[in-house]
C-alpha cells in the first residue's frame, strides 16, 4: 500500500503518524509545499505578542522526527501540481529546483487546508499588508512590529483577527479592528459578543464595525487604510484576517466533487467522491453533528481526528466521522469567550424552532475569593429539550462550562439532563448548583410552563397595557432601568399586589433574573399573567435596548 | 399544605425555597438546631487557613431573608425531639428555654445531615481536640489557631482532613496528617493518592499511614496523641476528620427503613418508607448512579437537587433522583484532585469486569507557556467501552476533565465518544487532541485490541522469559528504568530488530506510554508478543514498585 498525502500541518500529519501505526509495510510520502510540517498555527499569534518565546516551539513535529521515529518520506517545498485519477499518479514539482515527477499512489489523502482570503483590493501587495497562515507569514509580522508597530488595523473581527490585536496591542501598537458585521466573532450572536467588543474597548482597541477596507496605499513610508464609509486610517500595519477558503484546487482539476462554499465533499469515511482519494481539515466539507447539513468550519481539532480517520479507513477500520460540532474558544485579555453547536441566529436563519435562556453565574462559589461572573447563553429544542448550542464569556472556567456542554450535545442530551448532572464541587472550581445545573434548572422550568421568561427582544411586542415591573432594589432601579418600569422590590411584592390590577400582564426582572423568578412565580400563583425577563436587565444591557434614569 | 422541614442547610434550604417558588400558599416551617441555616460548610476551612476573611461570607442564605423573600416559618434554635406518624406531628423543643411543642405536618422532609465520628477514645473530651461540623466548630478551630499552632494533628485524610492541613499549614502550624488505610483519600485508587501524598510532603506535612491515634492526654499544656503504632505525638491541636455519621435518629425512633451503613432509605423520589416524610442530603441512601445499589456518598450538590426534588414531588411534579455518582474535586496547595463514577478498588471489590488506562498529558498545547502536567486514570467496560470512572490528579485543568467525563458517565457514553468528543481548543485551553481524546484513542484502541496495554500490577505475573523493553533516550533510561529492562530507543528499533528474538513475549514502556505504543504497534506487526506497559514509567513509578538504577 502506498499512501501520499498532500499538505504536512494538522490533518495530514496526523494521517501520516496514524498510517504508521497501523501499518509498518505501507509506503507513506508526505508533500508539503513550505518548509515545515505539523507547526502550531494556533500558537503563531502568541509568538508575534512575545508570550510564546521560543520560535522552535512551534514546530510540534519536524520532518526529521516523522522520518527517523515514522518512517515517512517526508518532501517539503515541494508541490502537488496535479492529480491523475485514472493512472492513480500525481506530479509533484520541487519548488526550490523547478523539476516536477510523477508518483503513483494506492490511496491519496488531501489535507491541503485554507487560505487567508485575499479580496482583490488596490494595494493589497503594499508593503506592510499582510495575512497570516504560514511560519513565514508570522516572521514577517513579528518583524515588522519589533521594526515599528504604533498603528496596526487589524480587518475581520473573528478568532484569527481578535488574537492578533491581542497580541498586537500588548506589543504596544495602537490597534483598530474593523469588521464588515454588526458584531465581531460571528459565531457568537451579538449580544455574547458585545461583552468581547467591550472588553476590547477596555482595553483601548478601537472597534469599527458594519465597516469594510476598500483600498491601501501608501503615504510618507505609511500605509493609508481607505474605508467604506470613507474614513482613512494611517497605519504602519495592516493585517487581513477575514476568513479562509480552502485549498480545493487540486481537487477541482481531478474533478472531485465540491460544495457549495468551495470544500471538498466527504463521507463519514473522509472519502472524496474518489473513493481512493481521501480529503480532511480546512480543505473539506463536513457534515454538521447536529442537524446534518454540509458545514465548513476551520478547526484544529476535528482536522487533526479527520487524519487519524482516514488512515484508520484506508488500512481497514470501520470508521465514521460524526460531524462538526462547531466548538471553539478564544481568550480576548482577561475573557475567555467559548461556544459549542449552533447560535441562536443560525437557528434563526434555519427556521429550526429554539427556546433559550441567558444566566450570570460566578465560576465558582461567590463565598470564595476571586469569583468572576460570566454570561452563558443556551440554545434548547422547545420540544424534547434537547440541547443545540451554547455561548459562554466570561472570566475563568467558561471552557470548562463549554467543554461539558460540548460533551451533553454530542451525548444527545437534553436540559432535563443538565438539571440532574453531577460536576465537581468545592469552592475554588465550581458550586454546589454548578452553572451547568442552573442553566439545567431554568430551562427545564421554562418548557414545564412553570417558569414563563420573556426575551429582551419580545418586549417590543407586548400588548400597551403591559406593566414591567422591575423587582429589584429602590439602589438598583436608580441606577437604570428599563423604560417605563416600575420599581417594587421582590421583598415587598406580597404586601404591596395592591399596586398591581390582575387583569394587566406583567413582566419582572431583576438583574440576572433570580428575583424576577421568585416573583414570576409568586404572582402566576396568585392569578397573573405573568412573564419574567430571561437573564434579567444584565442581559437586557447587553442588548443595547434603551435604559431610562 | 403544611411542609416542615429538619434541617436547613444544603437540603433542607434548597427544599424550602423550592417549595415556595411552587406554592405561595402552603405553610413552610424550617427546624434548625444551631443558630445558622445554609452555611457554606465547604467554605469552613478556607476560614480556617485564612483565605476566606468576612465571616458573613460563609452565610450563604440568612433566617431573615429565608423569612423575608420566601415567607419561610424558619426557627433556629430548635430541636426535632420526635416524629408521631401516626398524628402526622412532630415536638419541637426550643433549645435555649427548653421549652417543648407539638407541630403537625402534611409532609415531612429529613435533611438532618451527618455528624462527624467520634469513636470513643480516651481524651476525646479534652481541650484541644477538635471535630469540624458547624461555624462554632470553625470558629473555634479558628481560636485556637489564632493563640498557639505550632503543631496540628489531623485524624483522618479524606477530603476534610487534606483541606484541614492545607490551611492549618498556610497558618503556619507544622501539620501531620495520620490514616489508618494505606492511601489518602479513599475515593481515589492508591497510586493517583500517591501524588497527593508527595504535594502534602513537598510542602511540609508528615503523611504518616497505616497507623490510628488510641487517645489523648495532656500533658504541660499540650496534646499528646497517642497512635496504635506506639508512637506519641505532641500537638497544640488535634483535629479529628475519619467521616461522617447519618444524624439518623429522628427516622430510628420513627421506625423508618434505614440501611447497612446508616442512611435513611429513600425512593428516587426521596420518599423514605412512609411516604409522607422525605429524607434528602448527607442523611439518606441513595441508589448508585452506575450499577444501582445502595450508596452513601455526602456531597453539596446531591444534598441540594434532592431537596430541590423533594419539594417538587411534594406539590405534585414527576421527578426521579437518578442516582449519586461521585463527583468529587478537591484542591492540594498546588494540585487539584478530581474524581467521578467508580474507583478501580471499587470494581474490583464488587467483581465488576473493567479496563483501565492512564495518561500523563499537559492541560494545554505544550507550545504554550505554563503547561503543567496531570494524570488522568480512566476506567471503563471491556465489553461495550462504558465509561465507569475516571480520576484526575495535576495542575489546572483536572477539574474541567473530569467534569466532562462526569458528563459523559451521566450520559451513558463510550471510549468510542472520548474518541470523537469535540472540545473547545486554543492553546490557553487544551489541545488539538484534547486529554479527553487521548484517553479516547488510548482505551478504544485498547478495546479493539490494536493497542495491548500491560498494567504495572501484572508485570509481577509475566512469563519468565518475557523481555522488558524501555523505548526512551539513553539518558531517560539512565535515570531509572524498570528492573532488568533493556534499552533500546524507539528511534532505533527497527535497525535492532536483529537483538531481539521474535519467540520472546516482550512488553514495551516509555515515560507516559506513547513512544511504547509506537514500539508496540511496530513490533507486533512483525510477529512479535507484545504489550505497552499503561501510562509508562511516569504510572509505574506511582506504584511505588522497584527501581532500577
Amino acid at each position: 500500500m502506498k499512501v501520499i498525502i498532500v499538505g504536512g500541518v494538522a490533518g495530514g500529519a496526523s494521517a501520516a503518524a496514524r498510517a504508521r501505526r497501523l501499518s509498518e509495510t505501507a509506503e507513506i510520502l508526505l508533500v508539503e509545499r513550505g518548509p515545515d510540517i505539523s507547526f502550531a498555527n494556533c500558537g503563531m499569534p502568541y509568538y508575534i505578542g512575545g508570550e510564546i518565546v521560543d520560535r522552535q516551539k512551534l514546530l510540534v513535529v519536524t520532518p526529521e522526527r516523522l522520518q527517523q521515529r515514522y518512517r515517512i518520506n517526508v518532501r517539503t517545498h515541494s508541490e502537488v501540481e496535479s492529480i491523475d485519477r485514472v493512472t492513480r499518479t500525481v506530479r509533484i514539482r520541487e519548488i526550490v529546483s523547478g523539476k516536477s515527477y510523477v508518483e503513483s499512489y494506492d490511496r491519496l489523502i488531501l489535507a491541503t487546508g485554507a487560505a487567508p482570503l485575499r479580496p482583490p483590493l488596490p494595494g493589497l501587495d503594499l508593503p506592510g499588508v499582510h495575512t497570516l497562515r504560514h511560519l513565514d507569514d508570522m516572521d514577517r509580522i513579528r518583524a515588522a512590529t519589533d521594526e515599528c508597530c504604533r498603528d496596526v488595523v487589524v480587518v475581520g473581527g473573528g478568532f484569527i483577527g481578535l488574537e492578533l490585536v491581542e497580541n498586537l496591542s500588548r506589543r504596544g501598537a495602537r490597534c483598530t479592528i474593523l469588521d464588515l458585521n454588526e458584531q465581531l466573532l460571528p459565531p457568537f450572536d451579538r449580544e455574547m459578543a458585545q461583552q468581547i467588543r467591550q472588553e476590547l474597548e477596555r482595553h483601548g482597541i478601537t472597534v469599527r464595525l458594519q465597516d469594510s477596507v476598500t483600498g491601501f496605499s501608501r503615504e510618507n513610508e505609511r500605509l493609508q487604510v481607505q474605508l467604506r464609509s470613507g474614513s482613512v486610517l494611517a497605519a504602519d500595519l495592516a493585517i487581513l484576517g477575514i476568513g479562509v477558503k480552502p485549498e480545493h484546487q487540486l481537487a477541482v482539476q481531478a474533478g472531485l466533487a465540491i460544495g457549495a462554499r468551495g470544500g471538498i465533499q466527504v463521507n463519514a469515511q473522509m472519502q472524496t467522491s474518489d473513493p481512493q482519494i481521501y480529503a480532511v481539515g480546512d480543505v473539506v466539507e463536513t457534515q454538521d453533528f447536529l442537524f446534518g447539513g454540509p458545514t465548513q468550519i476551520p478547526l484544529a481539532g476535528p482536522a487533526n481526528r479527520q487524519g487519524r480517520m482516514a488512515a484508520d479507513h484506508i488500512f481497514g477500520r470501520d470508521v465514521h466521522y460524526r460531524g462538526t460540532q462547531g466548538t471553539a474558544v478564544l481568550r480576548i485579555f482577561d475573557k475567555t469567550a467559548a461556544c459549542t453547536g449552533w447560535s441562536e441566529k443560525l437557528l434563526q436563519r434555519h427556521g429550526i424552532a429554539y427556546r433559550k435562556t441567558y444566566i450570570h453565574p460566578a465560576q465558582h462559589a461567590s463565598y470564595y475569593p476571586g469569583a468572576e461572573p460570566m454570561t452563558l447563553k443556551l440554545l434548547f429544542a422547545p420540544d424534547n429539550g434537547r440541547i443545540l448550542g451554547a455561548q459562554g464569556i466570561g472570566g475563568a472556567g467558561v471552557d470548562k462550562r463549554i467543554d461539558v456542554l460540548a460533551m451533553a450535545i454530542q451525548g444527545r442530551m437534553t436540559v432535563y439532563d443538565l438539571e440532574q448532572a453531577e460536576l465537581a464541587y468545592s469552592p475554588q472550581y465550581g458550586s454546589a448548583k454548578d452553572p451547568i445545573n442552573m442553566l439545567g434548572f431554568v430551562a427545564s422550568e421554562m418548557l414545564r410552563g412553570a417558569h414563563e421568561q420573556i426575551t429582551a427582544e419580545e418586549l417590543a411586542g407586548l400588548p400597551s397595557n403591559t406593566r414591567l415591573l422591575d423587582v429589584r432594589t429602590a439602589t438598583e432601579y436608580a441606577a437604570g432601568h428599563l423604560p417605563g418600569a416600575i420599581n417594587l422590590p421582590v421583598d415587598e411584592l406580597r404586601d404591596r399586589l395592591n399596586e398591581l390590577p390582575v387583569d394587566q400582564p406583567l413582566v419582572t426582572y431583576c438583574q440576572v433574573g433570580q428575583r424576577g423568578y421568585l416573583a414570576q412565580r409568586l404572582l402566576k400563583q396568585r392569578g397573573y399573567h405573568v412573564r419574567n425577563l430571561s437573564g434579567g436587565f444584565k442581559t437586557y444591557e447587553l442588548m443595547e435596548l434603551p435604559i431610562e434614569h
